[in-house]
């Protein structure tokens, strides 16, 4: 045997496949099983490659067709990813089957056992999980690494000197044009790419928006309740109060807004219900901005719809009263951590002024990359993919929902990169005086010890409330969203009937 | 003619050279002097390919090594770089001959007929000049492009998905492994890699210090006298009050601090007069430190040394007391926005969760690839590089400045990226009366009114002293670097005698 033919045939060998235990008409199902248990149990690791499909298919004697279709079905998955001339290479481990102990570990039963402190997020990120739910996150096994690096080769090849420099503060004019363009197409928005302040992602959006109203006067901003932690302690950090004012099936209740005070909203989808803003609220919405109230919009993830139309800014109606951020966060990656504010003019220059004293401007090679993205069509390309993508683990998620957790209802599927789940029925049932029986803190407290990472409701609100769980299914495989809801049925169940 | 002729040959007839005219002995000077002209009026634009060395030494017959020699003085004055397979750019164009009015501006008049404001330094740079001799930045067209992309190749066929979430704020551990190494390597720093922080520049690093100093109870932090406009800036920005401490030849007075309080110093060399910290006064300064005084370290140049043998940071002789600063700024770009921070212990936690609701950490990718190029060696290499021809382009400087400047004083300039001129002699003199006479923000305006951009030594000052200009002569080619200071001569002269 050639040198060749055994390094060929050693790339599938190890596989110890056999095309005639597959079942006729689903062979490319079987076969993409089969490369996915190599994967979860290490043969395959993350950063291997597999085989060529030409050697792969000359050695099951099969059609290239149906290993090229297998391929595709582990790439959808998230398990591989094309890399060019590097071939398909393993990017992610599907869950094994649980193995591990069912007690709570101690670092899990830390996490839940007290309120949330400020560095709560950076623990829940360090405690390792063979399924990870958590919110907000999109597929990132479907980073645009060869566009990416296409891109920066082309910056490289145009770049002056002088853009290596000290720069705007308020961002590379090549940026802020891409996202004023994006804004116009996206989300309804008009904005001259001079309004445009590029920034170090929406908590930095917060950070400098916090600062600038606290030099103005403002003591407090109203949050939703149920609403974001991390907003909250980035806001509660620039010495701002945070008052909680309830969501409903229709969004915020205007109605117990303080006149001529500040909001902090998510209308498109609301974190963490999902809830969008209904047209009534709107109305009265932009009624209580036009009487003196200031509005920050945190447009965190309006990209992801999946069965409803978009639903535009609020910007794009008020742009005297609403301070408007977004981000590539949950479009591209959180790693990049770039993003946008556009902010009503009386509040412009001073958020310039905060931005040049927080760092002189977010990095220049990165925003010209993002721009050329933006502009030569990829960004949109590969968020089309990701909707596809997303929504069919949505999909996994809500079946595996109905077959698993029977009694849980789904709040907000329509659109973002998570969903809500909550238990029990309406008040004075005996569902909901169940409910009351068991801390949704302690649900994921006993999931993560089983592997699977969520976040409790509890964690995004300030007054008592039902318990609840948010699901994010953005970043994980369908049969691992599946199966980490599979285990939280499990675990309900243990905790002792809640259904 | 066949068509690869013809366009070979229009790769050098438009620059209409002929051997004949070039001076026996000085050919490559000749032709490297010619390729110049060509760059500076626009035969050759940035941007635009150079003639390949085989088909350039074909036309003018003469030795490929000539021409190869020609352009490596090219890119040796920052005019050309090599681009791999896209052959040799044209990165930079030459000063070119006077022609601008010699009536200062208005943008130029506004810059410095009032005290600095915050946005000063983004207004300097708005202005266009010429030849920009500010200080602080490094041979841009020196980048390493080319190590930089085959870095975040790498870096991309490696980095597993989560690694484009949210991540760590202190930064990834590969760039905090690689700093560690680089602190003990150029700065006698003995750091673990859990103590570096990773943040947005020195910038960031001021504005988190004094964040957290301010929520210590710090009020002020004194500041050396003359000493960084940018740098107290960031400082007042948090709050905090900036008493300035005279600087002499030894370095900051120490016996004029405050007992037990707060101060900034650039020990290695000290900004703007590039006085390196004497050893008695290190030792007094240890003294008031070990009795409870707190020193934050700037360390933003001291990696490029000429004349003299490296000085330890500070922190690397007490850890306890000092928080260090340091960034790529001076040695790769300060478009890079990366720096880090070695904190005593006592501040370390506060400062991380600084980080965290400043921005939730740097963007990973940078990270990782800067991390890359330290750990290979490139950045060493690198750095190497920029020495030599920073050495060369102060050199030029320091001829410039005797021949056109006679009367001028030299200051600080065994190291760093800009060195410091004062004018007239001692106190008493007949050349003390006459400086007195007139502002060093005026020979500033007047100075680019012509084309030439430094900053006056009073921005750099909170009392009254004499006149002074900051030259960088780092970012220029030496042509550049030497008209310029012909031009302040003149200037000089035409403001009315001061020499």
């Amino acid at each position: 045997m050639s040198d060749k033919g055994a390094k060929e045939s050693s790339g599938a060998d190890f596989l110890q496949l056999d095309i005639r235990d597959a079942p006729s008409g689903g062979r490319a199902e079987w076969l993409a099983g089969r490369l996915r248990r190599a994967i979860a149990d290490g043969r395959l690791p993350v950063g291997s490659r597999l085989p060529a499909t030409r050697v792969l298919a000359a050695e099951l004697r099969v059609s290239r067709g149906l290993v090229t279709e297998a391929y595709q079905r582990l790439t959808e998955d998230g398990h591989v990813a094309g890399r060019g001339r590097n071939g398909t290479v393993v990017v992610a481990a599907p869950a094994l089957p649980i193995t591990a102990a069912r007690h709570p570990s101690p670092a899990a039963d830390r996490l839940f056992a007290a309120p949330p402190g400020d560095d709560v997020f950076d623990a829940v990120r360090s405690v390792p999980a063979r399924i990870d739910l958590s919110p907000g996150v999109p597929d990132l096994t479907a980073f645009p690494r060869a566009a990416w690096l296409r891109a920066e080769r082309a910056v490289f090849g145009e770049l002056v000197p002088s853009g290596f420099a000290y720069g705007d503060p308020r961002g590379t004019p090549e940026l802020r044009r891409a996202v004023a363009g994006w804004l116009a197409r996206y989300r309804g928005i008009r904005a001259n790419p001079d309004e445009v302040l590029v920034v170090a992602g929406t908590a930095q959006a917060l950070a400098l928006i916090g600062q600038v109203l606290r030099e103005d006067g403002v003591e407090e901003i109203a949050v939703e309740e149920p609403g974001s932690l991390g907003v909250r302690q980035h806001l509660q950090r620039q010495g701002l109060r945070t008052p909680p004012v309830p969501v409903d099936g229709q969004g915020v209740r205007v109605s117990e807004l303080r006149a001529e005070g500040a909001v902090l909203l998510t209308p498109a989808h609301q974190f963490p219900t999902g809830v969008v803003l209904g047209g009534a609220r709107r109305r009265e919405l932009m009624r209580w901005a036009g009487e003196g109230g200031l509005i920050v919009e945190d447009d965190y993830d309006a990209e992801h719809r999946y069965d409803r139309p978009p639903v535009p800014a609020l910007r794009a109606m008020l742009p005297e009263r609403v301070c408007y951020a977004g981000s590539v966060s949950k479009v591209l990656a959180p790693a990049l951590r770039t993003g946008w504010v556009v902010a009503p003019p009386r509040y412009r220059d001073a958020l310039v002024a905060a931005k040049r004293f927080a760092d002189l401007g977010n990095p220049a090679l990165p925003q010209l990359v993002l721009a050329r993205l933006m502009e030569s069509g990829e960004l949109e390309r590969h968020l089309r993919q990701l909707r596809h993508r997303h929504r069919r683990r949505r999909d996994a998620m809500i079946v595996a929902i109905r077959d698993h957790l029977p009694g849980a209802v789904v709040h907000g599927a329509a659109a973002g990169l998570h969903l809500l789940i909550t238990f029990g029925g309406p008040d004075g049932t005996a569902a909901a005086r169940r409910r009351k029986e068991f801390a949704d803190t302690e649900l994921a407290a006993a999931s993560l010890a089983r592997g699977v990472k969520v976040h409790p409701l509890s964690w995004h609100r300030q007054r008592p409330g039902p318990p609840g769980l948010l699901l994010g299914y953005a970043a994980s495989p369908a049969t691992a969203v599946a199966e980490g809801v599979a285990t939280l049925g499990e675990v309900l169940r243990e905790l002792g009937g809640v259904h």
